[in-house]
C-alpha cells in the first residue's frame, strides 16, 4: 500500500541565510480515489491514502445514500486492474488500491444510483441535481441534543487534535478531523490532504462502528467551517461542529436551520458561536 | 447581487475572560454557482459570489475545455428562473445569479459535453472517466520558458497578497490567489471560500483578458499546493506556483513531469523548492 508519506528530494532556500541546500523532505502523500457503486463510477475524490474504506462509507453517509452500516453490504478496495467494470466477483477483497467498489443493501443499490448520480452529471457537490437540492435531509434530530459543553473543554481539543495528527507534525501538509465525547475524551482522529475527506473518514468509521447518530459528540475540524462540513455533520448527528477557522456565511445559515452548535475560532482559549449557543456553558 | 460578506449575530467566548458577549460579525459569503453548458449541467461549486464569469472561464479552461477566450461564445450568469433549461434565449443576460450558462464555440460544445461529462458521472475531479485521464495535456510547453525569479521578490509576495486580500481582513475566513509578472508586480487577486475557486477566479481572467499562457508569470496561493492547483497552473502555461503551506506528494510530482516550478512553505523570507529550481536564482 502506499504511505500516508512521500520523500523528495527538495532545495531550501532563506533569502538571508546560508547558500541554497538540497535535502530530502517528507510530503503528504496524495493519491485518487475512484469510488463505484454496483460497478458504476459515482465520484472521484483526491485523497490521502489509508482508511479508505471509512472514508468511503463517510462518502456515501455524507449523500444521503446510507444512513446506517446494515445499508452497506461490501466495500471493497482494489486497483484498477482488479476491479472488473460491473464485475463484482472480479474484484480482490482487500484494502490495497485507488478504487473503492461499493455494493449496498438489496433495493437501496438501483435507487441510489437512480437518484444522485445518473439522472444528473452535477458534481463538486456531489451528484445533486440542482441547487435546491443541496440540502440534504438530516436523518436524524439534532434538536432534541440536550448535551452541554463546557467552554473550558472546548478550548482544549485543538490541541489535543494536533496532538492526534501524526502525519502533520512531519509534513505540515494536512487536514484534521476529531471526534470528541462530552467530556472532551478523543474517540477518532483522521488527517487528510483534503478536509471533506478527514471529516468522512471519521463519521465513516463512526457509521461501520454503529455509533450513529454521535449524540453528545464534538467534531473538531482544524481548517475553516464550510456548508458541506456542517452538512456533514448534520448527517452523522453530531450535535457541536467546531473550527479552528472562520466558517462561512452559509456554514452558519445551515447550522441554524439544522439545531448544530457550530464553533469558530477556536483558539488561543476563545472562541466564537454562530449558531446553538445554549449548548455552551461556562 | 449578494455581497461577498454576511453580517451575522455571534457570541463571543473567552474562557478567562469576561462574560460571553453577542455581537455582529462579518464572514465570508458562500454560495453555490451551476454552471450549465448548452443547458446541460454539468458542475456546481460553492464560491464566494463575485467574479463569476472568470470562476467560469477557469472552470472551463481547468477541465480541458477551452485553451483561450475564442473558445466560449457567451457566459450568462442567471438565475434559475431565468435560466430555462436548454433554451438560451429564455437566459436574461446579466451579472446577477447562481447559475452560469455557458455558450461554446460552433463545433467546440457538441464534443465538450461528449467527452467532458455525458459519459461519466464522476466528480471531485469533475468530469475525468477515469483516474488515468486525471493529468490533463497542457495546451502550452512550460519547458521553454526561461523566466529567473529571484528569491528576495519570491519572499515578498505573500505579504503583497495580503495586502490585496480586502475581504480576508474582515472575515479571517478567505483563500487568496495572487498573479505577478516576473518583477512582482502584481497582475490580479482574487479571493474565494475555495482555494480552487480563487485560481479558476484569476486564470479565467487571464483567459479572458487574452494573457494566456501566462509566460514568465508567478501564481501565488495563500494555502497548500494540491494535484488540482498544479494541474491549473499547467493549462494557464504559468511557470512558477508558490504556496505559503505544503505541497501534496502528486502535486510536486506533476511539477516535475509538467515543467512547473513548485515553491513550498513560502513564508517568513525562506521556501523549498520541489521542481524546476533552476529558475529561482539568488
Amino acid at each position: 500500500m502506499t504511505g500516508r508519506t512521500a520523500r523528495r528530494r527538495v532545495v531550501r532556500i532563506a533569502v538571508s541565510g546560508p547558500a541554497p541546500e538540497a535535502r530530502a523532505d517528507l510530503l503528504a502523500t496524495e493519491e485518487p480515489l475512484g469510488i463505484r457503486i454496483g460497478g458504476q463510477a459515482v465520484s472521484m475524490t483526491m485523497r490521502t491514502p489509508g482508511d479508505d474504506i471509512d472514508l468511503t462509507a463517510g462518502f456515501l453517509l455524507s449523500e444521503g445514500i446510507v444512513t446506517a452500516a446494515a445499508d452497506i453490504a461490501s466495500i471493497r478496495i482494489c486497483s484498477g486492474e482488479q476491479c472488473g467494470h460491473g464485475d463484482h466477483e472480479g474484484g480482490v477483497a482487500g484494502d490495497v488500491g485507488n478504487i473503492a467498489d461499493v455494493t449496498l443493501r438489496p433495493g437501496l443499490q438501483a435507487r441510489a444510483l437512480r437518484r444522485n448520480f445518473l439522472t444528473t452529471s452535477a458534481c463538486g457537490v456531489c451528484g445533486k441535481a440542482s441547487i435546491e437540492e443541496l440540502r440534504v435531509a438530516g436523518a436524524y434530530d439534532l434538536c432534541s441534543d440536550q448535551v452541554r459543553i463546557t467552554a473550558a473543554m472546548l478550548a482544549g481539543l485543538p490541541d489535543a487534535l494536533r496532538a492526534a495528527q501524526r502525519v502533520f507534525e512531519r509534513t505540515g501538509g494536512l487536514h484534521a478531523a476529531g471526534l470528541f465525547d462530552s467530556g472532551g475524551g478523543l474517540l477518532a482522529a483522521r488527517e487528510d490532504v483534503g478536509r471533506h475527506n478527514a471529516v468522512d473518514k471519521v463519521t465513516g468509521w463512526a457509521l461501520r462502528d454503529g455509533r450513529l447518530p454521535l449524540s453528545g459528540c464534538v467534531l473538531l475540524v482544524s481548517g475553516r467551517a464550510s456548508f458541506e462540513l456542517v452538512q456533514k455533520a448534520v448527517l452523522a448527528g453530531v450535535p457541536v461542529l467546531a473550527a479552528v477557522s472562520a466558517p462561512s456565511s452559509l456554514a452558519a445559515e445551515l447550522a441554524a436551520e439544522a439545531g448544530l452548535t457550530l464553533v469558530g475560532f477556536l483558539r488561543g482559549g476563545s472562541m466564537n458561536v454562530y449558531a446553538g449557543a445554549e449548548r455552551i456553558t461556562s
